[in-house]
């Protein structure tokens, strides 16, 4: 009876219908004990990259957890529902990729199983919402203490799908990444680390527009441009007073480079 | 002492102010051990009948509780305040139909009550804000072992407010039935029932537009159309990869048509 | 170890990212046995004075409980950190206006406290997400009973950032004021007591607009204005079936006038 006190939950099923609160009833049936706290579930819909990246940066902020993760485009194919154990927490979803980065935040996968217990599932299961036949109810099952071993087969943990990395390109004064987040403050979130910004000097353009190198966005003079290592320690661009997204017309994915003027 | 260990709340009351948080508060007050499940408080402004549907396909996966559901135009006018009761569970809420379909769900009414003493109710009782001041007080004391017997007088469960059914058409190589929820993939839901489904051919069109009879998104080709029974067991209609209701322009109280080709 | 049993979190973080759990995780971790009450994450980005009072509106009906409230656009800045002490509870958040009102609501400001204890926050402290790295695991220090005293030295209680008073101005058959609020339902809240509709005649012109004292929406003809005081006992405008936002094209801090005919 290890378990966990914690599970969390990151999908894209949005707040309208009953489909969150599904997954937080199938969870207090089998685990009434467990607390659980909702990442988010406006994950672009169908958006695996997005739900990866909100996910991995925020698990490291969490309680030790059963973390359950469904964006999940392909439900009801042939793509493998897996569980994923790492030395701070366990993550369950689709074997999409989703789960990965997490994993990695949370110190690397240790362990991977191919859920085909269905003892643990939702009766019947739906072949649309895993989240709630499948992901919710086996996490809650090891939540409550059932051994993972209980849960399916193993997988080699090299055989779990993974996405792409997104691109980083960092040279002498300059630095071109992926727009990975963009939040509700208008913020804009690169794929690369908050040490990419050490080869930069102080004043730099950001896709032409002149901005400067700082902490906070206090840092730019109002409706200033501000290029900075955001909370995840990831390099971000921010408008002080306003909105960078809107500022640069981009979007995620879009690749942004930031130079010396 | 039986009272109940969790409670679900279903509301129109948006996410952007306080008014869902003073709803838990004041049930945290009265029952502290009580759990509670947001549903959706997403419900369509004053749409009794988007309500109930989220409600009733939605409580058979929460555990037992005291389900408390305000979607409630007629807040402050003669419209009763009443708790009903099923063999799995009790809804407290306004009698304008919101609850019926929910405690069918459950298992049928077995006893009505309205709502009438008033020294369960928050005090003074605003005359626009009931989920606060009438429902979620005396959810939570029903929550907490209070007999419903104490809450105010029966009423015949005959009595109660019911919505008209969805228009459902079913006949030799068709089906229409209206549309009844759309969700944040856009897949469209009708009224009627996934055994509905067992008179179609296999190739359909819907709405003038070809599809396929299969049982998940992927079995369309992408950005094709493909009609199932969805996860609450409904006929519905769904594009793999893209939307639905954008394919179809449809919304709520539109009937669709499904017919051999 | 007095401490708190409930935490409240109110801020502008938006749903759509983990921030939002993000401070979840941190009580979670320092106070796991505390719960926690989502007040709204939807204010206005950066917008103090909506924060303030959705807070102030929302607290009334909350347990005892710490409060942290994060509407800060000045986060990384020279401006304070800090608790505010009061009769029914803690406030924890930015100097900057943002708690005083709920202070009040709760009683007064007994002790303020400048939050300076860097072994009470998460590390390293980021320059833009105080939400997650002072306030959330400041509260939960405090909720768990650490004394306030330990959280930093004290503050002058008149020292504290206060927002203007929104402008009310009611006289012989008028009265004017500010838009504090506009609900889902379009319903738009005044600053005005309620108290102030005494001197009202029973038909009045809202805006030009004809409309009728009331005490709830059905009071006014379908499709007509009714002025009211609202669950929060503000003077509020609504159309019965409509929304009065629409009627009246305001928006928040407008003036709005209600006279005689």
């Amino acid at each position: 009876m290890a378990g966990y006190a914690w599970m969390s939950l990151t999908t894209d099923y949005g707040l309208s219908e009953g489909f969150v609160a599904a997954l937080h009833g199938v969870i207090g049936r089998r685990a009434p004990a467990v607390r659980v706290i909702d990442v988010t579930h406006l994950v672009a819909p169908g958006d695996v990259r997005h739900g990866a990246e909100v996910l991995a940066q925020t698990v490291p902020y969490l309680p030790r957890a059963v973390h359950v993760g469904v964006v999940d485009p392909g439900v009801g194919t042939a793509r493998r529902a897996i569980a994923v154990e790492t030395p701070d927490g366990l993550l369950v979803g689709p074997d999409n990729g989703l789960l990965v980065p997490a994993a990695e935040a949370l110190g690397g996968v240790t362990r991977a199983v191919h859920l085909t217990n269905p003892a643990w599932f939702e009766v019947p299961v739906s072949m649309t919402f895993h989240g709630r036949d499948i992901f919710a109810p086996v996490g809650a099952r090891l939540a409550a203490g059932a051994p993972l071993a209980d849960a399916g087969p193993d997988i080699d943990p090299a055989d779990l799908e993974r996405l792409p990395d997104p691109a980083v390109s960092v040279g002498d004064g300059y630095l071109e990444a992926e727009v990975v987040l963009i939040d509700r403050f208008g913020n804009v979130q690169l794929a690369a680390p908050g040490s990419a910004l050490s080869g930069l000097p102080d004043a730099v353009t950001v896709g032409g527009v002149r901005a400067v190198r700082g902490t906070t966005f206090g840092d730019a003079a109002p409706g200033g441009l501000v290029v900075y290592a955001d909370s995840a320690d990831r390099v971000a661009i921010a408008v002080n007073g306003g909105r960078a997204v809107d500022v640069l017309s981009v979007r995620g994915g879009d690749r942004v480079r930031i130079t010396t003027p």
